[in-house]
This record gives structure tokens, sequence and C-alpha cells, in this order.
């Protein structure tokens, strides 16, 4: 039989905790059996939510005495919360005890916490978030998400090989295209630091195969599997389109409110349209990827159900089973041995 | 009887110019008789568009021998193009012979043109591209879209002013409500620009109230009326939008094909789907304004129909009617007025 993957859980973490976490890791289990479970946090309600008879192999509860609360700023977390259930769940994937961590609490926590104690992978500046998104053609990559607001040349570059690895993995492709996204796709557009990244990937060989500039429109579109961008950019590019799906779905609801006969229309596609919302469902793009980091570490949306949950699981256990990590260190190591201009910083 | 507005036209930019630029005056005359109009350009291709008649007291055509290019660079625009269409009708705005232009050519170079011909207002550093774009609840202004690349504090406090000086136009409402755009609402997110920004539009006294830090979501959901960013943001935030538009439609398309009960659904429905998509036509927010210039400018978008065009041309003529320029300078005064913070740089 193979290996089991160990994934520890910030069962504290998120809005629903730490019924969520315990319902997320079952259904996660169910869907891959090779899964074992460290439940990280208070052990006295994680022991009510679970019958004696499922605290076997595949979970095991081990108490954290402190929980990060989500107002807590990023440069605090390292001082407080020793003895938190983030933290305790990070250590175990530095101790080796685990592959992966997964986290629905609060995300500067999460990224300054996993930063120091899982440390970055050598050639690696910055980590990122990245994260799916669907698109008309399918789904795409999309980093960074927020850990970075300003980005240097070597950030855009290690960001285009980190998320190309990571596409790879995900969508099962030899060649991920790659773009930058910029305001318009000729060659003197955008900032300085954007302009000689995409220089930099022209030139370079990476897993992933540079497209060039891509616009906001083209996201959406499909037009390649990784897009690349600052995280103050990416942040808001996200969430835009996060506003954007809730503005088309409160108009749809009101479109076929507007008639007793576009309300008939409506039952009549209403199973075409439970499939389109299945295809766009949040739950389903659920888990910020950090890449960059010795070790696995996925932050799902605070908010989200057991179903989210479950898939921000998967996300990380497929990350695992792929070697991500290994493959980061492995081309970074590759960039990192190029002669100077790949290192010219912004 | 009033006085008649007179609108320069830039008759040879776009994809479908002429043809669009007669048409959409032609509309928007039929909408608003107190509009006249001096088209520039070929004035062969012209008289073959407009029968004799015609050329009243509403249209006059004065010849413009050259064309500026769509790929022609900003830059190259100040030294060639001296009869183009564009600075012709940019040169009858600051000759005073008409009180706006609107020209669907080239952005770059349309900028470029007018920040040199009609000169910035006093107190204005960059001026600023505004759009209009759909919410929940109504419209909203977003500006920069795409004009200045990166922001110092001071413009992107001009841009609050400005923008909610349009939007008060617009809206027809007193005291709109303004955001900066950010990755977070807390006081300590973002880049040093726009947290020194909102310091200062909180204690500055101005035509829009200041309500803080929004995020990408908000801006669909409608919780101001003027969002504030940086050209960059602010042009992708625009076009993820337009993207995340077409996507839906084409997912919609789908759903609906999907079977023969979900396209009868469809048919019944059809009514109302007719008037969400007016709702979100794209051609309703037709028309890129160039705020802080000493004198109206409008971009239409390159690709749009007459309809398009002559939303744009209305849009002008609002701004004309409502004396945005001279609100903006008045303003602008005002604020350069004041004591030292307002004028710290980043």
């Amino acid at each position: 039989m193979s290996q089991p993957i160990v994934i520890a859980l910030d069962a504290m973490g998120g809005d629903k905790a730490p019924e969520i976490v315990v319902l997320g890791a079952r259904l996660a289990l169910e869907r891959d059996s090779q899964l074992q479970f460290l439940l990280f946090g208070d052990e006295e309600k994680l022991k009510a939510l679970m019958p004696e008879a499922e605290l076997s192999e595949a979970f095991k509860i081990i108490h954290a005495p402190e929980v990060i609360s989500a107002d807590l700023k990023g440069a605090s977390a390292l001082r407080q919360g020793k003895d938190s259930s983030m933290r305790m769940a990070l250590d175990a994937v530095a101790e080796k005890k685990a592959s992966a961590v997964v986290s629905a609490g609060n995300t500067g926590a999460l990224m300054v916490l996993a930063r120091f104690i899982l440390k970055t992978l050598p050639g690696v500046d910055r980590p990122a978030i990245a994260s799916l998104f669907p698109t008309q053609r399918g789904e795409c990559v999309m980093l960074d998400l927020g850990a970075n607001l300003e980005c240097t040349t070597d950030n855009l570059v290690q960001f285009a090989t980190m998320g190309s690895l990571f596409a790879r993995r995900m969508f099962d492709i030899t060649t991920p295209t790659v773009g930058l996204l910029n305001v318009g796709v000729e060659d003197q557009k955008g900032h300085e630091a954007i302009r000689d990244a995409a220089a930099q990937l022209r030139s370079l060989s990476f897993s992933g195969k540079f497209i060039g500039f891509v616009e906001g429109n083209d996201i959406p579109a499909g037009m390649v599997d990784v897009v690349v961008t600052d995280g103050f950019t990416g942040n808001i590019a996200l969430k835009m389109a996060e506003g954007m799906g809730r503005m088309m779905t409160v108009f749809l609801r009101k479109t076929f409110a507007a008639s007793w006969v576009a309300m008939l229309g409506y039952l009549l596609a209403r199973g075409a349209f439970a499939r389109l919302k299945r295809r766009l469902d949040p739950r389903r793009y659920n888990g910020g990827v950090f890449l960059g980091l010795q070790g696995v570490c996925v932050k799902s949306h605070g908010g989200t159900d057991h179903e989210g949950f479950a898939n921000a699981i998967e996300v990380a256990a497929s990350l695992v089973r792929g070697n991500l990590t290994a493959s980061i260190a492995e081309e970074m190591a590759l960039i990192s041995a190029l002669p100077a201009p790949a290192v010219a910083g912004a």
C-alpha cells in the first residue's frame, strides 16, 4: 500500500471552526483514503465533535491551548501565540510530522508564521499566494494575490516559474503558458519591473512557456494557464471578479423575478443553471497556496463551509503527491545558477 | 433660446471612422437639439456620408488631411500629425471654437496631445481618465483608468476631488461618497502613497465624502459613488470586469443551449434578459473622460458603434452644461491654498 499523506490542520482557524474543519477533513477522507490528519486545537471541543471510534489512524487530536484571532497583525503573531493551533500545525510540517498544513485562519499571520517556521526555499526571495480561477476555457492559476504589494523584477520572474510548476501539477499539462498582467500587450507598456521581467522570461528556459503581456480581460478569457502580477493588482483583480460574479447573480435573480413568465423560464432552465452554479462555485476555487516555502501551506477562505475546506485539503494533497516543493527547489536552483541578467533586480 | 453647445469631433478616430462618428453625431443631435458639431477629417469622405442639406448650422466639416494611426506612440503624436483630425479638433477647443472634443482614436496620442494643447488646470499635476461603471445599486465613477501608471499621494487626492465633481454632475447628487481602492479596509493596508492620501482626504473639505478604503468587490457592490486608484490597477480592474461580463455571457448562452427545455426557458425569460442586456450594455458606459484639463475631452472606445459614440457625445455635453471644468478649477484652487500637509508628495 502507498504511503499515507499526513496533513496538519489548524482546527481553530476560520469563522466556523472547529466544526467545518472536522467536517471538511471527514469529507476529504471519504474522497481520498490515503489521507491522515493531525488536528491542532482545543482538545475538548474537538473530542466533542468526533466519536471515539473515529480517532483511529486517520485522525489524531493534538491540544493547542491558544488561537490566533482574525484581527491579529502579522508581526504580532510572531511574538504571541507560540502554543496556537496555527503555529503548532506549521511546526508539525517543519518537524516532518506532516507533509502539508491547511488553515482557514488569519492570512497575514499565517504568511508571517509560515515564512518564519517553514522558511523560504533557496533562491526564492518572497513567497507568493496563488489560487485557481475559472476561465472560459477551464481554469488558470493567478499569483500573487496579496502577499507582496510591490514586486521587483526578480519577484515576478520567480512567481512565473513557481506558478508554472503549480499549474503543471494542478492541470496535468507539461508546459503551461504564462502571461504577465499589464495595461497593454506592447513591449513598452507598464512599469520597469514588469518590462524587465518580460525580457528575462523571454530568454529564460523554465517549466512554462512565456507568451508575453496579458490584459485584465484575457484572464477570464483563458488566454494563459498562469497569470503573474504583483500582490496589490492581483488581490484587487480577484476581488473585482468575485464582486462581478455576485452582481451578475443578483441581476439574474432580478431578471427571472421580473414576471411570472420569466420565472417559469427559470424553472425550465434550472437544471442547466445548477450546473453553471457548480462550475462557478467559489468553494471549488477555495485554497490559496503559499508558493516558495519549504513545505506545502494552503490557506482556506475563512468563511468557507466544509466542502470548501475539503477542497483546500485536496489541493494540499495533490501538491504533496506532485512533489511541488521539490520541483520548485530544483527549478530555483537552475535559475539562480544562471549568469547575471537573471538576477538584475528592479 | 439657450446657447448651442459646440462639440469638436475627431471624425477619423476609431475602427469604424468616419461612418460611426457621423451616425453617432446624428443620433446625439436627435436626442439633444442644442448640439452643434465641428467634424474634423477627410472632407471628401465626410461629404459623401452627409447630404448637402444636413450641412447646415448643426454640422460643419473642416478638412484635416492627416490621421493619427492607432499604433502611433503618444510622444510621436506631438512631432507628427499637426494637421491631423485629432489635433485640429483639440485646437478648436483651445481656441474656444468648441466647448468639448470627442475622439475614438488612439488613447495615448489623445492624452499627450490634450495635455499639450488644452493644458492641465492650475493645481492639477496629472490629468486622469474616468469612466462610469455599472454597480448593483446603479453606477459609479472610477479613475484613473490608465493615464498614470504610478501615482503619488497628491495625484490620488486630486483624482478624488475631480472624480467627486464628475460624479456630482453625472449622478446629480450633492455629496458623492469616495473610496480609495486598496487590498483591505484597515488603516495600515496598502502602499504608503495610498495611506497618506487617505489621511489627507479624511481631513480635507472637498465636494465628496471620503469613506476610506474599499476593496475590489466593493466596486460592483456599489459601495461608493467614486472609486479612486492608480492607472495600472484601474485599467486592469476595469478590463477584468469586462472579461468577467463576457465570460458570464458565454456561460449563460451555453447554459440555455444545454437542452431544449432550457432553451424554452430562455425564450420565456427573453424579455427580461433584453432589459438586463440593455442595463449592462458596454455602449452605455462608453466615454472615458480626461479630467483635469482646461476643456472637456472625452475618449470613446475605438471599437464602439454609433450608439456608443452618441453616448460619448452625451457625456461631453452634460459636462459642458454642468460646467465641470470651472468647478474643478475652483476646487483645485481651494485645495492648493491649503497649508503644507496637503502638498506632501510621495
